[in-house]
């Protein structure tokens, strides 16, 4: 008999999942339900900010199609709700009255956007009611929203200074809204950047048009607009910000109340081994911003430091993609032929990067210490490891700072700003952990004036990660591209790069053109 | 009648007074009578520490031959005191006995050490007895006394983190002594540099073998060596930092009290108008570290924000040039020809190089801002005038520090430490007021480990002046190597250049040796 598999959830690490078992599902190895809450299959929420201010389209985002997959066999149900799951009997108990059965059960719950607790806001965080011109910008309906916003060239403020908030404000200033960014820290990105990265960051904010509001903690909204909608943010020391819509952009928390409700051990997700399985409960995994990596073994290395899910799509995908060869060995081989798969590698810290026309953003690691800094360079440098050391180059009147935190020569941490090139061979060494050049400031002429149309180092090898999401190479790409793409879209398609945030479309657009300049010369 | 004139004092200042007025002294136009309180004719004062190392000679350090000056006309009296001037007679009253009468006088009476407030020590300004083991290294005898302890490698304590002190303390811990430098601020050249280029510099004299006691406060000296000599320097904390010398490097002050005396305007130093007279008294002149170049005018732009003598023989020098050609014009064509005669030019801010092997820095103007300051930024920018900038590169692992404070492009303040082509560059953009590159990062490219053998953008322009103090550039030196000079002391016998600090020895160095090889080649 075939397993029957349940995914709770259809987002796009669930979508990635699905896609990975459609081949069991038509060979009939396995049995395959998926359950959304939405209306619609999977999309690409990450693009949810771009949509609403209209640079591209609902179908763009779509990434999977529910009659092609019921066509395959797969019993896919939208609109529906997961109550609970009932362990003893294996079931999921859903919204639609039905009580469907399971061998393996997948969380790919997700996460939901964190409402800040503020006068005249709603703040149940199972089911917020927003106000009319709040929004939180999480489903297709919130794009519509700021689409709306955007197009009458209000005014919009957003609410938080981390990358989705930024990207948001700074595309909406860029598309014509009057935007305003509302942050507690002294500078946007407090929890990656540092001073001088956050100064100059804010500083480009300023130039792209958003107005920004920092060290400026809300207490409530405002809602006298048309109908009781919203009209201000209202702060701490008495002032407020007017505006027409107010995007929340405050973070999010891992959907694990279906986790917790059967009793499954969860910490700020719920708690997966290296097998992604629950603890205690082998028949049940969890993937993606729904689920947290860390093993029982108190010991483990490799989860000594865990922090948690990381919010972003790529390790999702990885997750899904290992996850579902997982369960196909344990549907055709075993327990014993499954278990023989070597688990899902250690995820490498992020990288965070603005997606932004303008300004150029590359953040990773820790970026605390300052060159004069003894105490925080010292820390960590028992037994014979070598101590911090820090390169910083700053000149915020051109926009441009690079601090570069290392150990023994190997980046701990890297800033970026307006530094493109710099930013992109500074991540490839980040991510190969590789020795920099003695001389750091070498790694600065990659964006001199004279090196615009000669290329950065490193940064140009084929073999450096292009889309960092979906784990393309630029040599992968450039191959798609020799295979006749000539679009990102089919780029996408091809390769899957570009297929998640979309910060790397520019540097496919980049491969693209750089092909055709070559068959022209 | 030939014009008498009188100079009082004989140091270096002077002795180039009494070198260009030699002519007129042999022709019969005037007569002349130096008075120095050493027995020894002018030699190079600042150039005593480099002989308390054991690095030169005192022949080397001669600026002046009491015998030749003698068989050419000029009274040379050394070793005698100048008790007090009757401006009613036009007397100076001499410790010799003699009333000596002039026409003219000259104050060259320059500084004297300043002796800190501590207890054990005798602060009587005009005349202290320090105990034996402590020197404040301002005279030929102070060298010595030094020269002992280092050739000893006895403990030396350098009492302030200025230049000097700097420098003498680097070259004491290179040629053997146990050194540390003690000071009050965070870092040492507190009231030039930054705290960057401040920490970096500490780092670097660690390196050079120099104990470096920051935030220290002294309070007393304790004399329980031999003979009731120095044991200790005493700090608030309750601590002592243990010495057999105790070198004083607490900066000069003017020696002023002739001119108060005899009833001149002081300031700092003796007040003079921009012909080098002192107020209300045509007759007498001052120059060099005695003399505040401050004019009564009170609305003269050229006065605005002066800061009282410069403390550097450069300026001293141009000042004795200057005044030797008005004293002449007054004595062959009367007031109305020395009149015509066009005022000195206003003298550059001074440009601060440290004269130390194995360390390399400069500074130079205002230091204090830091990338993210914006009130020190926006200070001085009303009217439309630009605002402050600055480019920073910090990479305290391998002991680079630059700092370019701009306004408008141009420098208004440069620190650079580790660096010394970037160093050169700026000192010359500094100097010419030139405005920098947009992209100030390509001044670190001469400092590049590709650049080492390929000269360094402007700093190899032959106009650039290689001699700060006698005011050469390496276009004359080039000439003087060509015409057959073949060694710094050669060089500075023909042009003056490194007759002054010293600090441009390597640099003329480096023009010999390149023409050799050139002509090897």
């Amino acid at each position: 008999m075939s397993e029957r598999i349940v995914v709770v959830g259809f987002g796009p690490v669930a979508a990635r999942l699905v896609e990975e078992l459609l081949p069991s599902v038509r060979s009939g190895l396995v049995q395959l339900l998926v359950i959304g809450q939405e209306a619609e299959a999977a999309y690409n929420r990450v693009m949810v900010a771009e949509l609403g201010v209209g640079r591209t389209t609902p179908e763009a985002l779509a990434m999977a199609d529910a009659a092609d997959l019921a066509a395959d066999g797969v019993d896919v149900r939208l609109g529906v709700k997961v109550r609970r799951i009932d362990r003893a009997r294996q079931q999921v108990v859903l919204s639609d009255g039905t009580t469907p059965g399971y061998d393996r059960l997948v969380f790919a719950t997700g996460s939901r956007p964190v409402i800040p607790n503020l006068t005249g806001l709603n703040p149940d965080p199972s089911g917020p009611v927003l106000p009319a011109g709040v929004t939180a910008l999480r489903d297709l309906r919130d794009a519509a929203v700021l689409r709306e916003a955007v197009a009458g060239r209000k005014r919009v403020v957003v609410l938080g200074g981390g990358v989705l908030g930024l990207e948001t404000a700074l595309a909406a200033a860029e598309e014509g809204a009057q935007t305003t960014v509302v942050h507690n820290g002294p500078f946007p990105l407090g929890r990656n950047i540092d001073r001088g990265g956050g100064s100059v960051l804010t500083a480009g904010l300023r130039a792209g048009g958003v107005r920004m509001a920092g060290n400026a903690r809300s207490t409530g909204v405002e809602t006298a607009g048309p109908g009781g909608s919203f009209s201000a943010l209202l702060l701490e020391d008495g002032s407020a910000i007017d505006g027409d819509l107010l995007v929340l952009s405050c973070g999010v928390r891992p959907r694990i109340e279906l986790a917790e409700g059967c009793g499954l051990p969860t910490g700020s997700g719920i708690l997966v081994d290296h097998h992604l399985r629950t603890y205690h409960e082998p028949h049940m995994f969890a993937i993606g911003d729904c689920a947290e990596v860390r093993c029982p073994d108190a010991s483990c290395l490799d989860c000594r430091g865990a922090t948690g899910p990381s919010g972003l799509v790529g390790p999702g995908w990885r997750q899904a993609e290992w996850l579902a060869e997982y369960l196909v060995l344990l549907a055709s081989d075993g327990q014993e032929a499954a278990d023989a798969l070597a688990p899902l590698p250690k995820e490498q810290p992020g990288v965070v990067v603005l997606k932004a026309r303008g300004i150029n953003l590359a953040v990773a690691g820790d970026n605390l210490a300052d060159p004069w800094d003894e105490e925080l360079l010292e820390a960590g440098s028992a037994n014979g490891r070598p101590r911090r050391q820090i390169s910083q180059w700053a000149d915020p009147e051109h926009g441009r700072y690079v601090k570069m935190t290392t150990r023994g020569g190997v980046l701990e941490g890297l800033v970026s700003v307006g530094m493109p090139r710099t930013a992109a061979e500074l991540v490839v060494l980040f991510e190969r952990a590789a020795e920099l050049p003695a001389d750091r400031s070498l790694l600065l002429r990659l964006d001199g004036p004279d090196q615009l149309d000669a290329g950065g180092g490193n940064s140009n090898d084929p073999e450096r990660t292009v889309c960092r999401c979906a784990g393309v190479s630029g040599a992968k790409i450039e191959e798609a591209v020799l295979d006749g793409c000539s679009s990102v879209q089919e780029v996408s398609k091809a390769t899957r790069a570009g297929t998640g945030c979309g910060g790397c479309h520019e540097d496919i657009k980049g491969i693209i053109e750089k092909h055709f300049q070559a068959a022209a010369a």
